[in-house]
């Protein structure tokens, strides 16, 4: 393994179990009744655990959506043809009356004050220079996964890596929440086959819809992910993320563990960005104290992902749009947590009589 | 029935359908796979219904949080005595190292920006002035609603106007998500009694534990409002308001319907905001329009209120603090569903091939 990915790995450090039992401690005094925040409390506990601070302030929040494609699209296994993803590119990137960038996740980030990076890692386009975009593509599209390994190791690992460089970025600009996001048609279909495998779970337990595929397309899905890992029997994280996955999954997985590695903060919504979780979660298991639950996913799957990651989705909205949507969704009710920590009276403080 | 309160509940007008036609249109050009958004398209859609505009773009957020104290307390009802309700006011109004109130509703509100109006309802207490207190205690809490009627007639459309008046304030104030929020010792009691009564369901379908009341108290809970309940056989709401309503819960329902009567939003959270929400409803079922969920709060019986108004919760996170806390919760969620409407592009904006 490249030694600047070992040595970021190896970085991570489990979250500061000292903070979080002066958190719980301090959840316990709080001008409530006992347990009346819900998930929040444990929300906040965790987030004093990674910014080592009994009242953890977290501020900026940024969402990384990488882009790439992929070669198993040719199997036709999403409802869009590959066309769509440069000009998703462009639409994140666009002058639009309503701020930079057209796109879903452009217009949710503005309402919670989120930054978007836009990363090519690896689209079939040759895409225009633009000042928002991050170009990090080796290769235009992965090969077909079903047939023969979609990347190389070396080409992952760089990806990786670029993915981390942005997370720095983002963390130079003042992120405390990092949110990984994607765009790539076709990428349920690497997103499965890299959970089927580091699950170990039946492809049809864990290859879903993604845009809104038939129930054709649905069963050659299946059968494409089942052809892929009878290819090769790899559990390497690493070889299987290679083997299955995508650019700009890898990439994804750059973003959590380098914001893992600074002591940031990761909001972790959706499947594509599931399926990085659980190559980082097998890289270094420390990874798990740093990834924030956002929503429940409608893909199939995506409840698998957060069982074996341990993770409690805080909402259901039906969301299966991708782009690091739910993520930014989810920022308001993580900073709100933190809040109540740091800006909640104890009864103590308050004069008020407790139970 | 006083003329103001009926000339503000007759005013209270419909959705605009055909607004909310274009937007339907309008999602379903939007640059994601149709139905991506999951929850979030359908509540865009009903905020295009209640600002009469294809792209809605509600701005403030305010929450009004009524205290008032409760008779029925004496009883034993809750975990806490009724000393706490008169120390949570002067905890929402504290400055605090944070900012102004040091309370779980003052903290969550700064972080989404939202402002928060403390009002007297019917607090038992001497409350010292305060520049952010406004005063519309009529009583020093209701009368015991097992025994009689909890409020006069003309307390509470007294009580209903004072919500509405400071729901005016709000409102030029910038508001346009409005959220009713509660503080009083021992009021998911009558919450429960409102309830039963006009969701003609057994009281103990709908009493729950409150703060966390143990199951001795749980039992003397539903005796009592099945004691009330069987005191009349009344079905009149604001009838059923006064016998086994609140003060604070008078003034929420009083903030329902002037948001709903400016053609505001109100963003509806917690059981004992839903019994004025219930009452509301059946003064003028077009309230229902304007009412936009938030979580499933813990409280037995929430779900029933929240099926028989047509909502379904965007979240669970156990909350069950009351003070408005879910609703403003929320409001990110609602902020971004009418930002997808406004600051997307269409497919054809973009130049991107639908599916």
């Amino acid at each position: 393994m490249n030694q600047e990915l070992l040595k970021l790995i190896e970085s991570i450090r489990p979250a500061d179990q000292s903070a979080m039992g002066r958190a719980r401690e301090r959840q316990a005094q709080l001008t409530k009744p006992a347990g009346a925040l819900g998930d929040l409390e444990e929300l906040s506990i965790r987030l004093a655990g990674i910014f080592g601070k009994e009242k953890p302030h977290p501020r900026g929040v940024a969402v990384i959506v990488a882009a790439g494609d992929h070669g198993v699209a040719q199997d036709g296994v999403s409802a869009y043809p590959p066309e769509v993803t440069p000009m998703m590119v462009m639409n994140f990137l666009a002058d639009t009356p309503g701020g930079a960038g057209g796109a879903a996740v452009n217009a949710i980030a503005r309402t919670v004050g989120a930054k978007v990076y836009v990363m090519d890692a690896g689209v079939n386009a040759e895409l225009p220079d633009h000042p928002r975009l991050h170009r990090h593509a080796v290769r235009r599209g992965t090969r077909n996964l079903r047939t023969e390994p979609a990347m190389t190791r070396q080409e992952t690992e760089t990806l990786v890596l670029a993915g981390a460089a942005l997370a720095r970025t983002a963390i130079q600009d003042g992120a405390d929440l990092l949110i990984p996001g994607e765009m790539g048609i076709g990428n349920t279909t690497p997103a499965a086959a890299v959970t089927a495998r580091l699950l170990n779970a039946d492809p049809q337990r864990v290859t879903g819809r993604g845009t809104g595929v038939n129930d054709e397309t649905l069963a050659r899905k299946v059968q494409v992910v089942r052809e892929a890992l009878n290819r090769t029997p790899t559990t390497d994280p690493l070889d299987v993320l290679a083997e299955f996955g995508g650019y700009e999954i890898a990439a994804m997985l750059g973003v959590m563990l380098q914001a893992a590695a600074s002591g940031k903060a990761v909001i972790l919504d959706g499947f594509v960005e599931g399926s990085a979780a659980l190559v980082g979660a097998e890289l270094n298991p420390a990874l798990k104290d740093y990834l924030l639950p956002a929503g429940e996913c409608a893909e199939i799957g995506h409840a698998a992902q957060l069982a074996h990651l341990g993770l409690t989705p805080m909402f259901n909205l039906g969301l299966r749009l991708g782009e690091g949507t739910g993520g930014v969704l989810a920022a308001p009710l993580i900073l709100a947590a933190a809040a109540t920590l740091r800006e909640m009276q104890t009864f103590a403080e308050a004069g008020v009589p407790g139970a």
